[in-house]
């Protein structure tokens, strides 16, 4: 390793430090901080950004990168791919103004806060002027980090989450996935035959839900030394560095199962956060995900994958019912695995089933693709969000609070970032068949609550490598194939049609 | 106001905001950190202490304050406080360096980790290491502060905490204290005359505990809206900044009332930290606490003056009794009364009672002033803590669980802290002679839940003036008198004579 190489990493271990911190700022503003900590908050993640950006995109990190290109011939084949991301991150950032950054920081924050309340007393009005503000500093960003040609301001936002996408790329992977998905959904919610839900109504105390949780956590590999997990309104999942990965979820839902969803959901983020190689490498690209659509293929293989699988519920569903007892004491194997595996048009993206999910995607897509380009202003959202709502998944929205005002994302200027979403039901579709392959009795294993085998998969094939492959080229390694929509469309035809008799 | 006191103050709020992230740092360490975020965290510190000091000695302050100070006439009283108040705090902060900062930081966060698990496992020899680390960093501290003419090493410690004091005169004041307070141990607890404790081992489930916690921080004024309540293993008060300021507590007691005393104690940190002009004078002196002993002042006095007198409890005990119920549906008020107010030699600090509490302290007075000269080397602590504790409280100690590992402050470098807590003391008993000739009827007021007259007079007289007057000086504006040890021996004689007949 070059000395060049090592005072780089002595940098950017600072960057990432200060990262860290602001995270963890977040995490505390989501989690416990009072209500009027909300303008001091702003002000320290305001602060604390420009010193994070003004180290960023310090000269000094820019000629030690230099250096490392210089002499690449002495890094091996990992440390060059860690150089190759350093100088991309170099790169988008040195093309935002500081100031830009500090007043994108303080208005998130302050936005996510008018967010909260307004999501809570169900006035779009109350957060209109707030999504303004927070869009048009992200335009600013996307200016700032220049359209590609023949391109558009959205994939200059996409590239942050997804390096390399595009919203053309996206919307020919979208359209035909639309078809499908809307016709399979249609097939199944026109069919006659209905799974039972025989969970349905049967609540417990959020403390029970919350050691039922715990329990699953731990038996599915993420580390509660090293981690924590919380209750929030919006569910997500911090990694703050080295031995500090916390989960948050939520518990007030119409059964309880359902908060097992979200659990496991945050609990691939975490175990993917933990398998990353910080201890030895944090501030790097080789300790970073590869990218949002990997990151959500993780969440996504445990919810669903795992969470919503025969395998899964044959081992877990006799600790719920220790949990629970005697809530769901008479229910069986089957009354639960097609309880947990109904399919319905409904409101809420983070509450949907696995057939309907990408659809909420897709509206999210297409609204905040015209939502930046200005062909949709803020003040028409609501109006278009029902109509277009209505054409996908043919439900009248009741409210905003169901409606567009469901999602945190925009508040905190994420735009661009809920296509991953979608990519990440690929991507993990593709890689099961793929550790199906390779572990041909997992069912067995996640039966007798052995999830050790499909994580130490994960660590192996996906996790330890960081950023060192980008994620069409980690898909094409760990699959042998590029991303494609059949793993996805086979998985669900093949277990919803039984269900559904269709 | 002067363009360079505006610019200056601008500075100063981005100090006071690092030093607000530092302190959520800490506050979350103690409360919610998972236990292998320990190594991060210490990383986290130390670079938040390097950006903040560097920023807090950088020559552009410094040249504010000579220009303020030039200027000096184009400010008012308050302002020119707040310059001579900045310039303490630049000229003492200029003369530590960077890298001993930084090291400290870390240092202290580490140790405070290893405290925290030898304390657990009540194993000295664990936290010995770490206590020699942070000894010889904060005698380094020390030296680069430097010794006062006539002084001892100790003085410039104790400096920080309490502007001014020296070891030589907190001796004059604590050696005469002690005599006294001795006296009057020994006579009540030889006094064959004792009031029952009706409360000892009753205990209720901890969420009943919080809850008339919660109950009582708003009936006395403690603003939830801009705070909250935590379980740490050290109860301790962390203000961050506007509308942030946090308390902890623990629960893990013999009886069910005494927990409040903890939260109540807090409580009265955090009302003054609530107080203090932030909105408008954050990062300046004028939104800073006086001292630690000023401080004290407030959280001995809700904890003990209000928290343990008859007024207090008229009020109090039906709200606990509604909150306990069944558990001391039978106590009179005089029952509790007495129960409350038990005096009795014990080990723990924090628990002791007003009669013995002074003398825990003066037993740390003692010992810290020996370890920091170096008279008292590290390995000889326990056997000297309890050597000196069974002259000072005539018990042996049994472990060093409730000896020498069971405070937190010497993990974290705090050296020159305990003797404010005796100062505070007898700044509060001062304090409430005067406010009780101020408010004759606060024993009534009390008695109804009435509070917001004894918070309004605190807020008017001592919380928005900041750091306007030392500690000195307030004392002799508010009271009339220098500070003195009557008010607090003629408040103990007169509340315990009756109770134990002597």
């Amino acid at each position: 390793m070059s000395k060049a190489y090592t005072d780089l990493v002595k940098e950017q271990k600072d960057v990432a430090t200060l990262g860290a911190i602001g995270s963890l700022l977040g995490w505390d503003q989501e989690t416990y901080m009072p209500p009027d900590g909300a303008g001091s908050r702003a002000d320290q993640q305001e602060l604390l950004s420009t010193i994070a950006h003004q180290r960023r995109i310090s000269p000094r990190i820019g000629t030690l990168i230099e250096e490392c290109e210089a002499s690449n011939g002495a890094l091996d084949e990992t440390l060059k791919a860690s150089v190759r991301e350093m100088r991309r991150d170099y790169d988008l950032a040195t093309k935002l103004p500081v100031e830009l950054v500090a007043e994108l920081a303080k208005t998130q924050s302050l936005s996510q806060d008018a967010w909260k309340h307004a999501r809570a007393s169900d006035n779009f009005a109350m957060f209109a002027p707030w999504l303004e503000k927070v869009l048009n500093l992200t335009r600013k960003k996307a200016q700032c980090y220049g359209v590609p040609a023949g391109g558009e301001l959205y994939d200059a936002l996409l590239d942050e989450y997804e390096p390399g996408a595009t919203a053309v790329q996206i919307e020919a992977i979208f359209t035909p996935l639309q078809a499908r998905l809307s016709s399979l959904v249609a097939r199944l919610c026109d069919s006659p035959k209905k799974p039972a839900d025989a969970l349905k109504g049967i609540v417990v105390p959020q403390e029970q839900q919350h050691a039922f949780g715990l329990e699953v956590l731990k038996a599915i590999g993420f580390d509660l030394s090293a981690g924590r997990l919380d209750t929030t309104a919006h569910p997500f999942c911090s990694g703050f560095g080295p031995g500090d990965t916390r989960l948050t979820t939520r518990y007030n839902t119409s059964s309880c199962l359902e908060p097992l969803s979200s659990t496991m959901h945050e609990a691939g983020h975490g175990i993917y956060e933990q398998g990353l190689p910080k201890a030895t490498d944090f501030g790097t690209p080789l300790a970073e995900a590869v990218s949002l659509g990997i990151h959500e293929s993780q969440s996504r293989m445990w919810e669903n994958l795992v969470g919503r699988s025969r395998g899964f519920w044959t081992w877990a569903l006799p600790v719920a019912k220790r949990h629970f007892a005697p809530a769901i004491d008479g229910l069986t194997l089957e009354q639960v695995y097609a309880s947990v595996n109904q399919v319905q048009r409904s409101f809420i993206r983070v509450e949907a089933d696995e057939a309907t999910y990408n659809l909420h995607v897709m509206l999210r897509f297409g609204l905040e693709r015209d939502l930046i380009s200005g062909a949709l202003p803020v003040k028409d959202l609501p109006g278009e969000w029902n109509k277009r709502f209505k054409q996908l998944l043919g439900l009248d929205v009741t409210s905003d609070r169901v409606g567009c005002l469901q999602d945190v994302h925009w508040s905190f200027g994420l735009v661009g970032y809920f296509p991953t979403y979608t990519l990440g039901n690929l991507y993990a579709a593709q890689f099961w068949q793929t550790i199906n392959k390779a572990l041909p009795d997992l069912n067995g294993q996640m039966a007798r609550g052995e999830f050790g085998p499909l994580k130490s998969w994960l660590n192996e094939h996906i996790h330890k490598h960081g950023r060192r492959y980008r994620a069409g080229e980690l898909c094409q390694r760990v699959t042998g194939q590029p991303l494609s929509p059949e793993p996805l469309m086979e998985y669900l035809e093949s277990k919803y049609a039984p269900l559904y008799g269709v």
